[in-house]
């Protein structure tokens, strides 16, 4: 019996940003892998089995939906956003990797709507030029490195969306990360706070850079800084394609 | 008679991966406005009429289609991938901006899968950690902008991809970035040269820096250079958590 192993995005958080592929994927699958939350916006049906775990065992949960594959099972592990960004994707390869035995299995990205492209399009088009995108968390990497990048970013003058803001185990590094923004940008620098976007609870604020404190981001927050050419139109923020 | 602008993303080119919620606007549009190729991909029907115009005239169709909205149209503006990445939703800001009498419009962003979340997943998962993208054109910016930042984000060590890598009118632009890129980083570096992801000509190879020439590259490409830690396990390419 052959199995298969799809990694698939379920978007931000409306169902209506969810591709066809990844629910028919779904509609396929005999086990649903994921933390809590994702696995929760599944409907439960005859045949089908939802596997829920903690945000903290992602390389256990990577292993098992290998294994259940392996056994011929066709197994979807969900993802917030992209399952490439920040998400399931890597920590599926990254357990792959000691098992050459699994190599040969059949094993599918999808790609989802990830929660900085939905964040941009509620707020107008602040990505709209050269941007780049950065993990604020150090829970796998030295901290340092983040604030390397976000420097040269600003150099680069790149507009930038980080994820992973701020969280109750983490509550500095977002306030270390803006030190670094206002001594390298224009305190007028726009930021667009964008919270829960998709869902009912969806909050999105425009500031200035000079404005904007560590309190207002939490583990539900993508924050955007634009780039220096980055501006309001109407209600909208938008970064001209010539920046 | 109240008219609306969606700037919609129609994903990389699978109808797979265009979202309900594009769909949604699709099917209330009493006008689709975009690029030939992209309008192509909108089934007609009664009481919808198709806008398709060539490549090079971004602000005029932005324009038109912003004047149709006024006018009581219900206007959907089509684009390739996500409108908000290096597409038409900043050229419809920068189009809405002279024009304070159609700044009150209801005009809302839907966000589509961007090529290169499309590439990195046909791939694995290259862009599962810090990452940049760069839009290599240089009609509306200046090159030396695009090799700085293209310097500093080796310097940060993201992983970068580059949308419009080349083009009969731009032969050499990324001739130039991948010389930038071999005096900073190390030959075995992994570049991923993704053509036409997700549709029926869809070719992806991967392939060490220091074999990648230029005319690997097309205006349908989409080029994604690792991190120092992006590696392969099994046929996969993907960069750890960790970096």
């Amino acid at each position: 019996m052959t199995g298969s192993l799809v990694i698939a995005g379920l978007g931000p958080g409306s169902d209506a940003m969810v591709t066809p592929e990844v629910t028919g994927a779904l509609a396929r699958a005999t086990d649903v892998v994921g933390y809590i939350p994702y696995v929760a916006r599944i409907a439960p049906r005859a045949g089908l089995t939802l596997h829920a775990s903690d945000n903290r065992v992602e390389m256990d949960r990577a292993t098992a939906a290998l294994r259940m594959a392996a056994e011929g099972r066709h197994v979807v592990v969900v993802s917030s956003g992209d399952p490439g960004v920040f998400a399931m994707a890597s920590a599926v390869f990254e357990a792959l990797e000691p098992h050459p035995e699994w190599h040969g299995l059949d094993i599918r990205v999808l790609p989802g709507i990830t929660a900085m492209l939905a964040a941009a399009a509620a707020a107008g088009a602040p990505l709209g030029h050269d941007f780049c995108a950065i993990n604020l968390s150090d829970n796998l990497k030295p901290f340092d490195l983040v604030l390397k990048r976000v420097r040269l970013a600003a150099e680069a003058d790149f507009a930038m969306a980080f994820y992973n803001p701020r969280s109750k185990a983490r509550p500095d590094q977002f306030g270390h990360v803006l030190e670094v923004l206002r001594a390298a940008c224009a305190p007028e620098r726009l930021v667009i706070l964008a919270r829960a976007v998709s869902t009912p609870e969806q909050a999105l604020r425009v500031l200035p850079l000079c404005e904007v404190t560590p309190e207002m981001a939490d583990m539900r927050t993508v924050v955007i800084v634009g780039s220096s050419a980055t501006r309001r139109v109407g209600g909208w923020v938008y970064t001209p394609r010539s920046a």
